[in-house]
């Protein structure tokens, strides 16, 4: 048995440690490779590709695992070895139905395609990325096709983001939140613009500074933590001490700070994962969801709260005394919490940001399923957008090219973000039964007691648990929109009624 | 034959596309990574290798081999794919006598000795890094004894580097070249200093520019080139349109330029390789001499002559009007060009630059005969420092500690810069009988003709041939100390008579 053990975890390591290579290839890939360098990226990315997947798939993971099922239904359920096993049986089962061809395919046109993504949305034409989006669409539709019979082909894409999580849960959420966000926006969006002092200018390395500070003071650790530039902000681990975030500045707002926050806690989860899971598949955030209700979490109820900035403001006007002197901590409040209608979802406030996620599901969905074609794309963009929002995009930039998750072939990732803000303000109430003193916490600008709850009940687990049982062993019970949507009324009516 | 040759083209082209990957592992643990990377990183490296390593001594590639040889031998001895059959064989044959495990452990081990000489230089304590340089030796020296028998343990090693040169070939140049250089730098070493213009103070970020400006107009293209920063400069390319270059910066001298100049003679190398050997193992430059000879032509053979300062010099002027206003060209140029003795190898002038090879060379051999144990190597270096240049070395980190090679295993890395010195010589008379208005050419700042002499003679071959068949084919003979040596009595007589 533990000859079995150790050969399993002696596989799952390997392919662990091949995937956070290919982590790096796609991390210099956004953040330093010059443009000439795709060709041979692509290549590489795919040939790395093939080893892993068919590492993954590998028969003898599968007897590995049937030798090892006995004794770990032998175990506590949530003992490491059960959860791995568990884990690895459901990983194996999945990968294997997909071809290495189609994997490997993947890999290179997805590469190549983000390349042609950075070209299209800097010209604002999405016409260079037409074909490639068509293709990586095309490759998606084959991979949906290696899971056939389903209920719904977007719950094949949905999957490897939110395991187990059905198409109809998603929609029956959203169906619940949007006429409600719609309403709130309605009822609260400014039509005024009062808020001036939010366009700057800024300058660039006071917001770097203010950006390392503000995260470092969240867990961020510089031995073990970087923070870079690229076109579209992310976050990566490559090993337990090796935590990259990405992020992007603008002389003419803030956002980059509400950015590296929201990507801390991303990277606040990889980091806070039980070293006892490192090197096997559960060594991770349990599903996209909940790595979203980290990132949410820190960017927004703690990033756009009263007590935090009541900590941090006064450390804000002095970096931009000229821009900020004058206008109060309350009115800047107001400011990043205003409700506003804009074009860019990561740039958007907490409310209407929510819209922006439907808009990508629906269009997602219409995409999968054949109604939509890829050349209709940008129009059908413009057109839904102009009934959730009230605006016209003027350009693809500001449309359809904004985002990078379909030039790598992130079907299925956007509801998770909403998904993610919903789960933030459950996991938030149960923080704040454990620890009630939280907002004098961050007046002070004091989070460890936060970080630790948070690392203790949710990022140690790490993977083990599935994403529904990682929820509900978290919030005792299912995803439920009610809380969020009452967090977001509240804070608009306090913020109304200031 | 074609399905032959296909398949060995497509295993050699994925045995490429993951050395490159592992090239950016590499690069990325020097330049980015954060130092709790590094157990991460190191596992990353050992499960990397073994997949490579495997892979380049499978029996199908000498099955391949086999089968193609007589095709192969049909063909005119330099066409791409006769060329292409023998190096597949020799590299096969000489990687299958290591075991995969000491391929492995050295990856594993390397990646960990590289962080200990970085906190070791940093501290200037050897004892940080005595046990990994121990456990590097270690390793090697089983790496050695794969290659029982030989005449000179240090053969084997030196393979690596030069493939088919024999240590005692390197002794009889060295031998003839140790007693000049020493004669040439007891006759012009300055006494006194008359350079304090040199000590600066000059802005890194000027710096910064004046070297892209540098290497951008030798033909480093940014598209396809980085420059980064690193404690140990270094050049590495990730696919023909993908050059890394790192450099460092010192406020306190203009060495920066040097290193573009010297790095960026590796890249444009590697740069102009022939696309037809891309994504094969004769893709890359001949050997680590001639890769030398490149660096050094470009930074010493080019960037310290006269007639390329006699352009560059204004703009250097112009960037630092207080320290270089007064400074004549000549004068400036003298100054670079000054034989004086020093602690660092890389910021060595022209002329002592072969001591410092030499002092490594004789120490790597004794240590790899067994006379040297790694515990007594400081007091070695320093006593045999102060034999060949009569200076004190005051600490490690102006000792022992100041290279990297050592920490990653490579032993017998170090003649091959000296000997690229040597070569550099003879292939600057080719170019220039090929170019005799070369000087004119420089004091114009137009090196097009030069880079593309050189691209065309040198660096299209990539590594088709050996690398003695390499220099016999570019200079029309083997290596020979006898032009350098004529070249620095020159400059030295010519400076001194100025």
């Amino acid at each position: 048995m533990n000859a079995a053990l150790g050969e399993l975890r002696q596989r799952l390591g390997e392919i662990t440690d091949l995937v956070r290579i290919q982590s790096l290839q796609y991390w210099d890939l956004e953040v330093w490779m010059p443009p000439r360098g795709q060709d041979a990226r692509a290549s590489q990315l795919a040939t790395l590709e093939a080893i892993i997947h068919a590492r993954q798939i590998d028969e003898r993971i599968g007897e590995l695992v049937e030798e090892l099922e006995p004794h770990a239904a032998s175990l506590p359920y949530d003992s490491d070895d059960a959860c791995l096993v568990r884990a690895a049986r459901r990983d194996w089962e999945k990968l294997r139905r997909i071809p290495n061809e189609l994997a490997t395919e993947l890999a290179r046109a997805g590469a190549e395609s983000y390349q042609a993504w950075v070209s299209a949305r800097e010209e604002s034409r999405f016409e260079t990325f037409r074909p490639h989006l068509e293709r990586m669409l095309e490759l998606k539709l084959r991979l949906v096709e290696c899971f056939a019979p389903y209920d719904d082909p977007y719950d094949v894409l949905l999957d490897d983001f939110e395991e187990g999580m059905r198409t109809d849960e998603v929609r029956a959420i959203f169906a619940r939140l949007q006429p409600e966000i719609t309403a709130l926006v309605a009822e609260h969006a400014a039509t005024t613009d009062e808020d001036d002092f939010l366009r700057g200018p800024f300058s660039v390395p006071q917001q770097e500074l203010l950006s390392r500070e503000l995260i470092g003071r969240f867990g961020a650790s510089w031995d073990a933590w970087r923070l870079d530039l690229t076109v579209h902000p992310f976050a990566v681990p490559f090993g337990p001490g090796d935590i990259r975030l990405t992020t992007r500045y603008s002389e003419t707002d803030l956002n980059s700070l509400f950015t590296a926050m929201h990507e801390c806690g991303h990277g606040l989860y990889e980091y806070g994962v039980s070293p006892s899971l490192d090197r096997t598949p559960l060594g991770t955030g349990a599903s996209s969801a909940l790595h979203e209700s980290q990132s949410r979490l820190w960017e927004n109820v703690v990033g756009r709260s009263l007590p935090f900035w009541r900590w941090f403001y006064p450390r804000l006007q002095d970096a931009f005394a000229e821009q900020l002197g004058e206008v109060s901590v309350e009115r800047f409040h107001r400011a990043v919490n205003r409700a506003q209608r804009g074009f860019i979802r990561v740039d958007a406030d907490e409310t209407t940001y929510g819209l922006h996620v439907i808009l990508r599901f629906e269009l997602e969905q219409e995409l999968v399923a054949g109604r939509l074609a890829v050349k209709d794309l940008p129009e059908a963009w413009n057109a839904r957008f102009f009934e959730l929002m009230g605006l016209e995009v003027p350009n693809d930039r500001l449309g359809v090219l904004q985002d990078s998750h379909w030039a790598g072939g992130s079907f299925g990732y956007f509801p998770t973000y909403l998904l993610g803000s919903v789960l933030s303000v459950q996991i938030w109430e149960k923080a704040l039964e454990a620890l009630p003193d939280l907002d004098e916490q961050m007046e002070r600008g004091d989070f460890a007691e936060l970080h630790a709850w948070l690392r203790e009940n949710v990022y140690a687990l790490g993977r083990k648990l599935t994403p529904a049982e990682t929820i509900d062993r978290v919030v005792g019970g299912p995803i439920d929109p009610e809380p969020y949507l009452a967090y977001l009324r509240g804070k608009l009516s306090a913020l109304a009624a200031a």
